[in-house]
């Protein structure tokens, strides 16, 4: 059998080595269009915060190990373009212009995602930045350096930017942030984004809420963000306003595209047609809560996608129950999580939300070292149902965010999670812990 | 109504509280033996650690306020003696030395816990101490300060033993600790407790394992711990060999008792008398994964079966689910974590458990400041349910055990528990976190 993956990153080189350790006569050919496989692309801002390490530090398996010690055929260098249905072939072309064609068995299309970049005047001027491959990481870095960079302007406000705001302030280097949306982080509970933004502010990151960028022009010295009513100058930008699949290899060659134009796949990670398995950023996945498809582009999903597809190649059946949407991210000494649903999310999905936040204290009472924590906990009043938990914190919010994540995976009650034994010793949290007393007041409303 | 509550601490004022709130005509009475009422019993070992700190920073609540702002009637010093469960009368002493005798149409029996002192010559002798009651910790306290003590022996090894291990050493007081038993943590995977045994020691605690205490004696200068073949010479001697159910006063009654001398108490907390309750560290209670009674005194299950207790003389109906044996404990640098069974208690409740451990890092690949973390799960290999899980490591353990208990309380299978959607960010976990890595492990075996 040959097996030919599309894409050298999480969920491509998760399938070939999988699919190759389990069966090792199988042909597993990797087509990467860059020179990089398997990198930890999460770790670049803090990659990228350090002027003394190597962007290769995140390559977390060098190309000849996947290639000498686990017998894949991996090509670097190698840009798929074309995918034939009827004939089983892709192609493509390589680095140094050839065109090259291969016949497949079953195919997986692992080709991720890449930053959305406004088609605006002046956003393909040089220190104009994305951030997605191990690549835009280098070219940012050796820019900052070049240029002694003292000042970026950043547009955009997810957790790319945030986490960029943070290692670039960590290089003493001035910080812009600027978005046309009024609000921070749409998604958060207005109160526990409030915590947010009073931490990047205290960090002396500027906050531009509610501006339009209109264009980015050259001036002297650097660059120029043109929004309606603010111009913020810089020597560098950084576009962090999203990403989008890297679907439209798919899509010429007649395969399904779901939501947000990410490739349709199955619970087993089959796109509309049999032979082709899609996985990672490219891809789409079922929610567990609303049972509805979502696209949430993030490593873990990637991996186990990876995985799935090469137990489905070699019959395994594999059936992936989807994602919960958890996530968590860290704006310098916050801790910001979530899983499940917003509210509004809550609301398009067709359920009864209700809300509550609270603020609690980290540590039990008169511990030394505690701080405040606030957490907003989402439930449905017809079903009871938990829907979704979001948490920011000094400490303890990133593992906490799991224990209503196996929630939603086991679709608990809100009063199924309030009875749970949770840990307590003093250190680290109070006797009802912060999840459980917001889960009480929860239950006062639903 | 009258309400009465033998006992003032998490359980009885939890009830006692929440009783009065929902219905402020009831007629609640407290009768509690000691002085103090509403205390952080667990801060024990952190506020010994710190000679600044007064012992009554622990206390959560004032006894003044319990009697003014909530009306409670609230009666230190009041300690009670006999329960008739006939008559509905509950009569003992007072601290002055008068008896007492008072009606019930409602009865919480929440008399806790007490150290076992065991039998045995010099166990009575002054600067040997148990640590349970507040007034445990200032006698402790007060010791150190008048003594000058710099060399304490500990007897007995489970987590309050740790803790105060820790305590002491961080007032620079030397420390040797002593049990019969040849295994330092016997619920433990060996090669998790052993990272817990070098915590230990690189902390200078000395450990004798294997050697049976036979007495303590008076030695010039101080006490002396005489063991078969080994004798410790200390100016303290703390005993922390476990608790024990205060349960002496409802056997009498003709109450029944369960698992290890606990009260016993169905899911509404109510005894084998239909006027009388019992929540708290002297009443039993079921674990969901065996659905058997299980005694494991903890302070959440206190103050949640105290709420319960309220609800329920109210009419209200609730019906508490159990317990899934979480718990967590600080050794020095390391959070030490589990919930649900160990392997020996899981054959022992007829499962056919089948373990693994691994070693993890705590942060993602390449990225600064990561420590080693080791996970043990155990599952069932007849229905391939998730048992337990135990966790040692320098970040991160505290609050990642809450994810497989919320699964025990979900009776989640380990394959069901491996597909969940946890957070991941290069601060905080690998991709894959170590929970995960050690699901996938498990249910190769299963």
């Amino acid at each position: 059998m040959q097996f030919v993956v599309i894409g050298g990153d999480a969920a491509g080189m998760s399938a070939a080595s999988r699919a190759k350790r389990n069966k090792p006569d199988m042909d597993v050919i990797v087509l990467e269009q860059t020179a990089d496989v398997s990198y930890s692309a999460c770790g670049m801002p803090y990659n990228i915060a350090d002027p003394d390490r190597e962007m290769d530090d995140l390559v977390v398996r060098q190309a000849q190990v996947f290639r000498e010690k686990q017998g894949i055929d991996l090509r670097t260098g190698h840009r798929a373009e074309r995918i034939d249905l009827e004939a089983k072939t892709v192609s493509g072309r390589n680095s140094e212009g050839d065109g090259f064609e291969m016949a497949y068995d079953k195919l997986l299309i692992a080709t991720g995602a890449s930053p959305m970049i406004p088609s605006l005047p002046g956003f393909d001027l040089p220190g104009v930045m994305g951030l997605k491959s191990l690549e835009d990481g280098r070219r940012i870095k050796r820019f900052i350096d070049d240029h002694h960079v003292k000042k970026v302007a950043i547009i955009g406000m997810g957790y790319i930017a945030l986490e960029m705001a943070e290692a670039l302030r960590g290089r003493d280097i001035q910080v812009a942030m600027v978005k046309p949306r009024p609000i921070l982080l749409p998604w958060m509970n207005p109160n526990l984004s409030e915590t947010v933004r009073e931490e990047l502010e205290s960090n002396d990151v500027t906050l531009h809420l509610g501006h339009e960028v209109k264009a980015i022009q050259d001036i002297e010295g650097g660059l120029q963000v043109v929004c309606d009513d603010l111009n913020l100058d810089a020597q560098m930008v950084l576009v962090a306003i999203g990403v989008t699949p890297n679907s439209g290899i798919a899509e010429q060659a007649g395969l399904e595209l779901g939501i947000q134009k990410a490739i349709s796949v199955d619970r087993s990670l089959r796109t509309s047609n049999e032979h082709v398995y899609s996985a990672g950023d490219c891809a789409d996945a079922y929610h567990v809560v609303t049972g509805q498809k979502a696209w949430i582009p993030l490593a873990l999903r990637a991996n186990r996608g990876g995985w799935a597809v090469a137990d489905n190649i070699l019959g395994k059946g594999v059936s992936l129950e989807g994602i919960a949407g958890t996530a968590v991210f860290k704006v310098f000494d916050l801790q910001v999580a979530r899983t499940g649903l917003s509210v509004k999310e809550a609301e398009e999905a067709g359920f009864d939300p209700v809300e509550v936040d609270i603020k609690a204290r980290t540590r039990a009472h008169a511990h030394p070292g505690s701080s405040a924590m606030g957490v907003q906990m989402v439930g449905d009043k017809k079903s009871g149902l938990l829907l979704g938990v979001q948490m920011v914190g000094r400490e303890g919010a990133a593992h906490r965010i799991d224990a209503p994540a196996v929630a939603l995976h086991a679709k608990m009650t809100v009063e199924a999670f309030s009875q749970c034994d949770l840990a307590y010793a003093p250190p680290f949290s109070p006797t009802w812990d912060p999840m459980l007393t917001t889960a009480n007041q929860l239950l006062k409303r639903l």
